[in-house]
């Protein structure tokens, strides 16, 4: 039987989302109590391999069972509630077909990142928002953050030590939005380069504080080049916000 | 010198607005900020005595310093972020006379109260929201706020052990808003008795659950009995929203 689960979890106290030893992972202690719900280890497969501190709205893996409980998708939410965390919960469940897999058949997925821009701290965004300490122009961010859309080789836009056949990747939108101090840039791509999000979202904070220019993207884009995009922005902004498989599954 | 400074906090790690010995309040953590900051022991009015788990958007104290540091009120909360834990900020201030009183001077105060009606839990509202483990009828419960406005005696609406001249208050406005799981009750009044919003949310509660009708809430007022009302809704919901001085302080 495999199950696709939609989850969501905010990533301040978890080792990321891939399973590891020793750790806190999201993998792992959702694998424990899907032991504890079917009777039976189980098989997972996550929709992306989110970091240390990023936040997921909305994650999708599927859970492959053999053996153990049958238990009807739609009684999943209640049955894993007893044995989830507050910190991570599970939204919906649909039973899939054995060749339905979680991360290849990704069309779309859709991040957020969200800027508290301000010189004052906001207590209820620590850890939801990334505090940066002046005012920024996001007349400039929305305008930058314009470039990135389309099919582009996004190398410059991608952390060290992370191999992959290609670095090409379709932006289908990518948009600033906002007012004062709140400020969020949503990108939405048939997939992601590792940390790319968070060097886009570095990269516009640069423009928002006048260090780059909007017009520079598409030049920093051809260079191919990590040192000429802006830094790595912090996991705490980051939030995993849709992903669309291209086809009505249920939920 | 007496400034009146807007703060901001999320209530989860504080036993409470009010100082008290060998916990941590958010008055024994601001003045400590201040002693730093001003160099002097200083004397401090709250507008309000937010119980332990409560968040404020908007809470006013005055901060009365004798000697120490002179600072203009506009780089006060510069000067205190670095002496503040992530979880209080000191907003703005503003000098105000001497005869200023935190408290007494309040015309209008407006709290917010968050449910999170669902079957599943949400890993972003935790501590942030009461989670009522079911939908709820929100056009009954916005029904039965309406009930609230108007000056009553509001004794079945306050907790025991709070000595009070008059159990009469004003409220100006009292609205139900939301769609599915989402829910606030957002109300204004000239003052409010001790619990007195939280037992407001849990009646409505009752109401949007169907334990009560909306059309007996003005029986439960004229009672004056506490046991007719709801139960008290847990303080993770409650957010002091913002306050009133019918006047003009720059904020």
């Amino acid at each position: 039987m495999k199950y696709l689960c939609k989850i969501r979890y905010t990533g301040t106290d978890f080792c990321g989302y891939q399973i590891q030893p020793a750790c806190r992972t999201v993998q792992g202690v959702f694998e424990e109590a899907a032991r504890a719900v079917f009777g039976a280890p189980v098989r997972t497969t996550g929709c992306s391999r989110t970091d240390s501190g990023v936040h997921a709205e909305a994650f999708y893996l599927t859970v492959t069972v053999v053996g153990g409980n049958r238990i009807p998708a739609e009684r999943l939410p209640l049955a894993f509630a007893t044995f989830l965390p507050p910190d991570l919960a599970l939204l919906r469940a649909t039973v899939v077909r054995d060749e339905f897999h979680a991360r290849h058949d990704v069309k779309e997925k859709t991040y957020v990142y969200r800027i508290h821009a301000s010189r004052t701290n906001d207590p209820f965004l620590v850890h939801r928002a990334f505090w940066v300490k002046q005012p920024l122009d996001i007349a400039a961010m929305r305008e930058a953050a314009r470039h990135f859309v389309g099919e582009h080789d996004f190398r410059a836009f991608m952390a060290e030590g992370s191999p992959v056949l290609s670095t090409v990747r379709r932006v289908f939108s990518a948009e600033v939005t906002g007012t004062g101090s709140e400020i969020l840039f949503r990108v939405t791509g048939n997939g992601f380069l590792y940390n790319m999000v968070r060097i886009m979202a570095g990269t516009l904070i640069d423009v928002g504080a006048g260090r780059k220019r909007a017009d520079e993207i598409p030049a920093i884009l051809r260079s191919c080049d990590r040192v000429r995009a802006g830094q790595t922005a912090p996991p705490d902004g980051l939030y995993l916000s849709s992903v669309d498989y291209g086809e009505d599954l249920g939920f």
